[in-house]
Protein backbone atom coordinates (compact mmCIF):
# COMPACT_ATOMS: atom_id res chain seq x y z
CA UNK A 1 0.00 0.00 0.00
CA UNK A 2 2.92 2.20 -0.44
CA UNK A 3 2.50 5.21 -2.61
CA UNK A 4 3.79 8.32 -3.70
CA UNK A 5 1.12 9.57 -1.41
CA UNK A 6 1.04 7.53 1.47
CA UNK A 7 4.94 7.08 1.81
CA UNK A 8 6.06 8.19 5.16
CA UNK A 9 7.69 11.78 4.79
CA UNK A 10 8.80 12.62 7.98
CA UNK A 11 11.29 9.96 9.77
CA UNK A 12 10.41 7.45 7.32
CA UNK A 13 11.88 4.20 9.36
CA UNK A 14 7.92 5.28 11.16
CA UNK A 15 6.08 4.09 8.03
CA UNK A 16 4.37 0.88 7.79
CA UNK A 17 2.41 -0.40 4.85
CA UNK A 18 1.43 -4.04 5.62
CA UNK A 19 -2.11 -4.59 6.16
CA UNK A 20 -1.92 -6.22 9.26
CA UNK A 21 -0.51 -3.44 10.99
CA UNK A 22 -2.92 -0.98 9.45
CA UNK A 23 -5.49 -3.23 10.49
CA UNK A 24 -4.70 -3.45 13.94
CA UNK A 25 -4.51 -0.24 14.81
CA UNK A 26 -7.91 0.58 12.73
CA UNK A 27 -9.15 -2.01 15.05
CA UNK A 28 -8.14 -0.48 18.43
CA UNK A 29 -10.39 2.26 18.09
CA UNK A 30 -13.75 3.69 16.26
CA UNK A 31 -13.13 7.42 16.01
CA UNK A 32 -11.37 9.04 13.14
CA UNK A 33 -10.96 12.03 11.78
CA UNK A 34 -12.12 12.60 8.23
CA UNK A 35 -10.16 15.06 5.97
CA UNK A 36 -12.64 16.35 2.74
CA UNK A 37 -12.77 19.63 0.85
CA UNK A 38 -15.55 22.05 0.93
CA UNK A 39 -15.90 25.10 -0.81
CA UNK A 40 -11.95 25.61 -0.70
CA UNK A 41 -11.63 24.43 2.53
CA UNK A 42 -10.12 21.28 3.96
CA UNK A 43 -12.51 20.31 6.90
CA UNK A 44 -12.05 17.47 10.03
CA UNK A 45 -14.75 16.37 11.42
CA UNK A 46 -14.17 13.53 13.51
CA UNK A 47 -16.64 10.53 12.89
CA UNK A 48 -17.46 6.89 14.50
CA UNK A 49 -16.43 4.21 12.21
CA UNK A 50 -15.91 0.19 11.67
CA UNK A 51 -13.65 -2.05 9.66
CA UNK A 52 -14.39 -4.88 8.19
CA UNK A 53 -11.76 -7.06 5.82
CA UNK A 54 -11.04 -4.30 3.21
CA UNK A 55 -13.49 -1.76 4.24
CA UNK A 56 -13.93 1.21 6.45
CA UNK A 57 -17.73 2.33 7.21
CA UNK A 58 -19.21 5.32 8.28
CA UNK A 59 -22.88 6.13 8.87
CA UNK A 60 -24.44 8.97 10.15
CA UNK A 61 -27.87 11.69 9.20
CA UNK A 62 -28.85 11.24 5.58
CA UNK A 63 -28.59 14.92 5.39
CA UNK A 64 -24.99 15.41 7.32
CA UNK A 65 -22.85 17.69 5.02
CA UNK A 66 -19.83 15.38 5.65
CA UNK A 67 -21.89 12.41 4.40
CA UNK A 68 -23.43 14.07 1.35
CA UNK A 69 -19.83 15.83 0.04
CA UNK A 70 -18.47 12.22 0.82
CA UNK A 71 -21.27 10.04 -1.16
CA UNK A 72 -20.23 12.55 -4.67
CA UNK A 73 -16.82 10.28 -4.64
CA UNK A 74 -14.82 13.28 -4.07
CA UNK A 75 -11.14 12.45 -2.26
CA UNK A 76 -11.11 12.06 1.31
CA UNK A 77 -8.43 10.85 4.11
CA UNK A 78 -9.10 9.87 7.27
CA UNK A 79 -6.58 9.61 10.22
CA UNK A 80 -6.38 7.00 13.34
CA UNK A 81 -4.27 8.37 16.42
CA UNK A 82 -3.27 6.67 19.31
CA UNK A 83 -1.55 8.61 21.97
CA UNK A 84 0.88 5.88 24.19
CA UNK A 85 3.41 7.82 26.00
CA UNK A 86 5.02 11.61 26.48
CA UNK A 87 8.53 10.64 25.42
CA UNK A 88 10.72 13.08 27.81
CA UNK A 89 14.59 13.69 25.95
CA UNK A 90 17.03 15.12 28.05
CA UNK A 91 17.05 18.19 25.16
CA UNK A 92 14.06 19.89 24.56
CA UNK A 93 14.58 18.99 20.68
CA UNK A 94 14.30 15.59 20.99
CA UNK A 95 11.29 15.30 22.85
CA UNK A 96 9.11 13.58 21.41
CA UNK A 97 5.24 11.24 21.70
CA UNK A 98 4.93 7.58 21.26
CA UNK A 99 1.78 6.45 19.08
CA UNK A 100 -0.15 4.30 16.68
CA UNK A 101 -1.43 6.21 13.53
CA UNK A 102 -3.32 5.33 10.15
CA UNK A 103 -3.78 7.39 7.56
CA UNK A 104 -6.30 6.44 4.59
CA UNK A 105 -6.64 8.24 1.17
CA UNK A 106 -9.42 7.27 -1.44
CA UNK A 107 -13.19 8.01 -2.22
CA UNK A 108 -15.85 6.91 -0.10
CA UNK A 109 -18.83 5.33 -1.60
CA UNK A 110 -22.65 4.63 -0.76
CA UNK A 111 -23.94 1.22 0.55
CA UNK A 112 -27.38 1.00 -0.91
CA UNK A 113 -28.17 -2.55 -0.54
CA UNK A 114 -30.37 -2.76 2.25
CA UNK A 115 -28.28 -6.06 3.73
CA UNK A 116 -25.38 -4.50 3.29
CA UNK A 117 -26.69 -1.21 5.42
CA UNK A 118 -27.76 -3.42 8.35
CA UNK A 119 -24.44 -5.62 8.24
CA UNK A 120 -22.13 -2.21 7.95
CA UNK A 121 -24.17 -0.59 10.95
CA UNK A 122 -23.79 -3.86 13.21
CA UNK A 123 -19.83 -3.58 12.38
CA UNK A 124 -19.82 -0.32 13.10
CA UNK A 125 -21.95 -1.11 16.31
CA UNK A 126 -19.17 -3.93 17.11
CA UNK A 127 -16.52 -1.70 16.48
CA UNK A 128 -17.67 0.39 19.65
CA UNK A 129 -18.96 -2.06 21.90
CA UNK A 130 -19.47 -5.98 20.88
CA UNK A 131 -22.51 -7.77 21.46
CA UNK A 132 -24.34 -4.08 21.96
CA UNK A 133 -26.19 -4.87 18.78
CA UNK A 134 -28.20 -7.93 19.82
CA UNK A 135 -29.12 -5.79 23.20
CA UNK A 136 -30.83 -2.61 21.45
CA UNK A 137 -33.43 -2.47 19.56
CA UNK A 138 -32.92 -2.39 16.29
CA UNK A 139 -33.55 0.47 13.38
CA UNK A 140 -36.82 0.69 12.00
CA UNK A 141 -37.63 1.87 8.57
CA UNK A 142 -38.05 5.48 9.17
CA UNK A 143 -34.77 5.57 11.18
CA UNK A 144 -32.82 3.04 8.83
CA UNK A 145 -34.64 6.16 6.14
CA UNK A 146 -33.03 8.99 7.95
CA UNK A 147 -29.22 7.63 8.04
CA UNK A 148 -26.51 7.26 5.62
CA UNK A 149 -23.98 4.56 5.22
CA UNK A 150 -20.96 4.76 3.27
CA UNK A 151 -17.67 2.71 3.08
CA UNK A 152 -14.39 3.53 2.15
CA UNK A 153 -11.69 1.02 0.60
CA UNK A 154 -8.33 0.54 2.17
CA UNK A 155 -6.08 0.61 -0.57
CA UNK A 156 -3.52 3.30 -0.38
CA UNK A 157 -2.79 3.88 3.30
CA UNK A 158 -0.01 3.70 5.61
CA UNK A 159 0.65 3.06 9.32
CA UNK A 160 2.97 5.58 11.34
CA UNK A 161 4.40 4.22 14.88
CA UNK A 162 6.74 5.57 17.21
CA UNK A 163 7.48 3.42 20.18
CA UNK A 164 10.32 3.38 23.12
CA UNK A 165 12.56 5.59 25.04
CA UNK A 166 13.99 8.69 24.03
CA UNK A 167 17.00 9.01 21.90
CA UNK A 168 19.61 12.15 22.75
CA UNK A 169 22.27 13.35 21.18
CA UNK A 170 25.53 11.58 22.64
CA UNK A 171 26.53 14.15 24.37
CA UNK A 172 23.60 14.89 26.26
CA UNK A 173 22.99 11.74 27.81
CA UNK A 174 25.89 12.24 30.48
CA UNK A 175 23.45 15.43 31.66
CA UNK A 176 21.68 15.14 34.49
CA UNK A 177 18.77 15.50 33.85
CA UNK A 178 15.78 12.68 33.78
CA UNK A 179 14.45 10.89 30.86
CA UNK A 180 12.10 8.08 30.02
CA UNK A 181 8.28 7.76 29.11
CA UNK A 182 5.30 8.81 30.89
CA UNK A 183 2.35 6.21 29.08
CA UNK A 184 -0.97 7.28 28.81
CA UNK A 185 -3.48 4.71 29.17
CA UNK A 186 -7.03 4.98 28.30
CA UNK A 187 -9.76 3.04 29.84
CA UNK A 188 -13.32 2.83 30.91
CA UNK A 189 -14.88 4.12 33.80
CA UNK A 190 -17.81 2.61 35.96
CA UNK A 191 -20.81 2.78 34.02
CA UNK A 192 -23.46 5.43 34.44
CA UNK A 193 -27.09 4.53 34.66
CA UNK A 194 -29.41 7.05 32.60
CA UNK A 195 -31.69 8.65 35.53
CA UNK A 196 -34.81 7.63 33.08
CA UNK A 197 -33.88 3.80 33.44
CA UNK A 198 -36.30 1.46 34.16
CA UNK A 199 -36.35 -0.25 37.57
CA UNK A 200 -34.73 -3.46 37.97
CA UNK A 201 -32.85 -3.77 34.66
CA UNK A 202 -29.18 -5.21 35.54
CA UNK A 203 -26.25 -3.62 33.71
CA UNK A 204 -25.97 -4.70 29.93
CA UNK A 205 -23.86 -8.18 29.30
CA UNK A 206 -22.37 -5.94 26.58
CA UNK A 207 -21.04 -3.30 29.35
CA UNK A 208 -19.69 -5.74 31.79
CA UNK A 209 -17.66 -7.56 29.08
CA UNK A 210 -16.24 -3.88 27.86
CA UNK A 211 -15.34 -2.96 31.26
CA UNK A 212 -13.78 -6.62 31.82
CA UNK A 213 -11.45 -6.28 28.82
CA UNK A 214 -10.45 -3.24 30.39
CA UNK B 1 -16.87 33.30 16.24
CA UNK B 2 -20.27 32.05 14.49
CA UNK B 3 -19.42 32.28 10.90
CA UNK B 4 -20.54 30.50 7.56
CA UNK B 5 -18.11 28.27 8.03
CA UNK B 6 -18.02 27.62 11.83
CA UNK B 7 -21.65 27.05 12.34
CA UNK B 8 -21.96 23.45 13.71
CA UNK B 9 -24.74 22.22 10.78
CA UNK B 10 -25.15 18.95 12.33
CA UNK B 11 -27.12 18.80 16.24
CA UNK B 12 -26.98 22.95 16.57
CA UNK B 13 -27.70 23.41 19.75
CA UNK B 14 -24.17 21.10 20.64
CA UNK B 15 -22.57 24.28 18.97
CA UNK B 16 -20.67 26.62 21.02
CA UNK B 17 -18.68 29.58 19.93
CA UNK B 18 -17.52 31.51 22.94
CA UNK B 19 -13.51 31.75 23.51
CA UNK B 20 -14.13 30.89 27.17
CA UNK B 21 -15.59 27.54 26.32
CA UNK B 22 -13.27 27.12 22.84
CA UNK B 23 -9.73 27.89 25.09
CA UNK B 24 -10.53 24.88 27.76
CA UNK B 25 -11.31 22.64 25.62
CA UNK B 26 -7.96 22.89 23.72
CA UNK B 27 -6.34 23.90 27.04
CA UNK B 28 -7.17 20.11 27.90
CA UNK B 29 -5.23 18.69 25.23
CA UNK B 30 -1.82 18.94 23.24
CA UNK B 31 -2.45 16.90 20.26
CA UNK B 32 -4.41 18.05 17.55
CA UNK B 33 -5.33 17.03 13.77
CA UNK B 34 -4.47 20.02 10.86
CA UNK B 35 -6.37 19.54 7.68
CA UNK B 36 -4.78 21.25 4.62
CA UNK B 37 -4.73 19.91 1.07
CA UNK B 38 -2.26 18.62 -0.83
CA UNK B 39 -1.58 17.53 -4.51
CA UNK B 40 -5.56 17.62 -4.61
CA UNK B 41 -6.18 15.89 -1.62
CA UNK B 42 -7.24 16.57 1.82
CA UNK B 43 -4.59 15.86 4.13
CA UNK B 44 -5.03 15.00 8.08
CA UNK B 45 -1.91 15.45 10.06
CA UNK B 46 -1.87 15.03 14.06
CA UNK B 47 0.55 17.28 15.49
CA UNK B 48 1.26 18.81 19.06
CA UNK B 49 0.40 22.57 19.90
CA UNK B 50 0.50 24.86 22.27
CA UNK B 51 -2.50 27.92 23.19
CA UNK B 52 -1.40 31.26 24.71
CA UNK B 53 -4.10 33.99 23.90
CA UNK B 54 -5.55 34.16 20.85
CA UNK B 55 -2.84 32.05 18.97
CA UNK B 56 -2.63 28.56 18.65
CA UNK B 57 1.64 27.37 18.04
CA UNK B 58 2.80 24.34 15.88
CA UNK B 59 6.24 23.35 15.46
CA UNK B 60 8.00 20.82 13.77
CA UNK B 61 11.34 19.70 11.45
CA UNK B 62 11.77 22.70 8.94
CA UNK B 63 11.19 20.23 6.17
CA UNK B 64 7.99 19.07 7.27
CA UNK B 65 5.56 18.98 4.14
CA UNK B 66 2.51 19.95 6.37
CA UNK B 67 4.46 23.33 7.96
CA UNK B 68 5.92 24.15 4.46
CA UNK B 69 2.39 23.76 3.38
CA UNK B 70 1.11 25.61 5.82
CA UNK B 71 3.65 28.51 6.02
CA UNK B 72 2.48 29.23 2.22
CA UNK B 73 -0.96 30.76 4.09
CA UNK B 74 -2.98 27.98 2.64
CA UNK B 75 -6.06 27.49 4.38
CA UNK B 76 -6.08 24.94 6.67
CA UNK B 77 -8.26 23.59 9.69
CA UNK B 78 -7.68 22.09 12.75
CA UNK B 79 -9.86 19.61 14.76
CA UNK B 80 -9.12 18.88 18.79
CA UNK B 81 -11.78 15.77 20.11
CA UNK B 82 -12.09 14.38 23.31
CA UNK B 83 -14.25 11.60 23.41
CA UNK B 84 -15.89 11.56 26.95
CA UNK B 85 -18.08 8.66 27.01
CA UNK B 86 -19.86 5.87 25.00
CA UNK B 87 -23.62 6.85 24.79
CA UNK B 88 -25.46 3.89 25.12
CA UNK B 89 -29.47 4.16 24.32
CA UNK B 90 -32.27 1.70 24.18
CA UNK B 91 -32.65 1.52 20.50
CA UNK B 92 -29.45 1.09 18.11
CA UNK B 93 -30.26 4.50 16.28
CA UNK B 94 -29.96 6.25 19.63
CA UNK B 95 -26.49 5.66 20.39
CA UNK B 96 -24.19 8.16 20.53
CA UNK B 97 -20.73 9.75 22.20
CA UNK B 98 -20.30 12.22 25.06
CA UNK B 99 -17.44 14.48 23.30
CA UNK B 100 -15.76 17.87 23.37
CA UNK B 101 -14.36 18.94 20.32
CA UNK B 102 -13.20 22.21 19.10
CA UNK B 103 -12.72 23.14 15.18
CA UNK B 104 -10.66 26.27 13.87
CA UNK B 105 -10.35 27.45 10.35
CA UNK B 106 -7.57 29.98 9.23
CA UNK B 107 -4.33 30.08 7.72
CA UNK B 108 -1.09 30.03 9.26
CA UNK B 109 1.72 32.29 9.61
CA UNK B 110 5.73 31.51 9.78
CA UNK B 111 6.92 32.70 13.49
CA UNK B 112 10.56 34.75 12.33
CA UNK B 113 11.22 36.32 15.52
CA UNK B 114 13.96 34.97 17.53
CA UNK B 115 12.29 35.40 20.89
CA UNK B 116 8.67 34.83 19.60
CA UNK B 117 9.95 31.80 18.13
CA UNK B 118 11.59 30.11 21.99
CA UNK B 119 8.45 31.76 23.37
CA UNK B 120 6.42 29.48 21.44
CA UNK B 121 8.37 26.86 21.95
CA UNK B 122 7.99 26.74 25.69
CA UNK B 123 4.27 27.50 25.15
CA UNK B 124 4.03 23.77 23.07
CA UNK B 125 6.32 22.18 25.79
CA UNK B 126 3.94 23.69 28.79
CA UNK B 127 1.11 22.76 26.69
CA UNK B 128 2.32 19.32 27.30
CA UNK B 129 4.30 19.05 30.32
CA UNK B 130 4.75 22.21 32.83
CA UNK B 131 7.86 22.52 34.03
CA UNK B 132 9.62 20.19 31.28
CA UNK B 133 10.77 23.24 30.03
CA UNK B 134 12.89 24.38 32.92
CA UNK B 135 14.40 21.06 33.37
CA UNK B 136 15.52 19.92 29.69
CA UNK B 137 18.62 20.93 27.67
CA UNK B 138 17.38 23.79 25.86
CA UNK B 139 17.28 24.02 21.85
CA UNK B 140 20.62 25.41 20.52
CA UNK B 141 21.02 27.25 17.87
CA UNK B 142 21.76 24.26 15.25
CA UNK B 143 18.47 22.96 16.54
CA UNK B 144 16.63 25.70 16.39
CA UNK B 145 18.06 26.44 12.79
CA UNK B 146 16.34 22.62 12.47
CA UNK B 147 12.80 23.51 13.49
CA UNK B 148 10.42 25.50 12.19
CA UNK B 149 7.14 26.93 14.23
CA UNK B 150 3.72 28.29 13.34
CA UNK B 151 1.08 30.20 14.45
CA UNK B 152 -2.46 30.30 13.76
CA UNK B 153 -4.57 33.32 15.06
CA UNK B 154 -8.22 31.71 16.30
CA UNK B 155 -10.71 33.84 14.73
CA UNK B 156 -12.81 31.84 13.46
CA UNK B 157 -13.50 28.99 15.96
CA UNK B 158 -16.41 26.95 17.06
CA UNK B 159 -16.57 23.83 19.80
CA UNK B 160 -19.15 21.06 19.86
CA UNK B 161 -20.02 19.17 22.80
CA UNK B 162 -22.09 16.45 23.97
CA UNK B 163 -22.84 15.88 27.51
CA UNK B 164 -25.42 13.72 29.43
CA UNK B 165 -27.02 10.66 29.56
CA UNK B 166 -29.37 9.13 26.35
CA UNK B 167 -32.26 10.29 24.95
CA UNK B 168 -34.21 7.40 23.63
CA UNK B 169 -37.92 7.82 21.82
CA UNK B 170 -40.92 7.97 24.81
CA UNK B 171 -41.83 4.73 23.29
CA UNK B 172 -38.64 2.75 24.20
CA UNK B 173 -38.15 4.03 28.14
CA UNK B 174 -40.39 1.04 28.62
CA UNK B 175 -38.16 -1.75 27.12
CA UNK B 176 -35.93 -3.83 29.15
CA UNK B 177 -32.72 -2.62 28.24
CA UNK B 178 -30.23 -1.46 29.83
CA UNK B 179 -29.42 2.42 29.03
CA UNK B 180 -26.78 4.88 30.13
CA UNK B 181 -23.27 6.09 29.75
CA UNK B 182 -19.75 4.31 29.65
CA UNK B 183 -16.94 7.16 31.10
CA UNK B 184 -13.90 6.96 28.93
CA UNK B 185 -10.76 7.97 31.08
CA UNK B 186 -7.53 8.87 30.24
CA UNK B 187 -4.56 8.72 32.60
CA UNK B 188 -1.07 9.02 32.90
CA UNK B 189 0.51 5.68 33.39
CA UNK B 190 4.06 5.25 36.14
CA UNK B 191 6.60 6.37 34.06
CA UNK B 192 9.51 4.53 32.73
CA UNK B 193 13.19 5.33 33.05
CA UNK B 194 15.57 5.53 29.51
CA UNK B 195 17.18 2.13 29.68
CA UNK B 196 20.54 4.81 29.24
CA UNK B 197 18.97 6.75 32.22
CA UNK B 198 22.83 7.71 33.85
CA UNK B 199 22.28 6.30 37.63
CA UNK B 200 21.31 8.21 40.84
CA UNK B 201 18.57 10.44 38.78
CA UNK B 202 15.49 11.40 40.54
CA UNK B 203 12.20 11.24 38.07
CA UNK B 204 11.68 15.01 37.01
CA UNK B 205 9.52 17.14 38.99
CA UNK B 206 7.49 18.10 35.90
CA UNK B 207 7.03 13.86 35.75
CA UNK B 208 5.66 13.94 39.60
CA UNK B 209 3.42 16.57 39.05
CA UNK B 210 1.51 15.64 35.97
CA UNK B 211 1.41 12.15 38.14
CA UNK B 212 -0.22 13.69 40.80
CA UNK B 213 -2.76 15.74 38.93
CA UNK B 214 -4.28 13.05 37.14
Amino acid sequence: MKTDKTKVKRVPKRGHYDAETIYKILDNDFICQVGFVYNDYPVVIPTIYGRKGEYIYFHGASVSRMLVTMEKGVNISINVTQTDGIVLARSAFHHSLNYHSVTVFGQAELVTDTNERMEALKIISDQIIPIRWEEARLPNTKELKATKVLKLKITEASAKIRIGPPKDEKEDYDLDIWAGVIPIEKRYGQPIADPDLKEGIPVAESVLKLIKDN
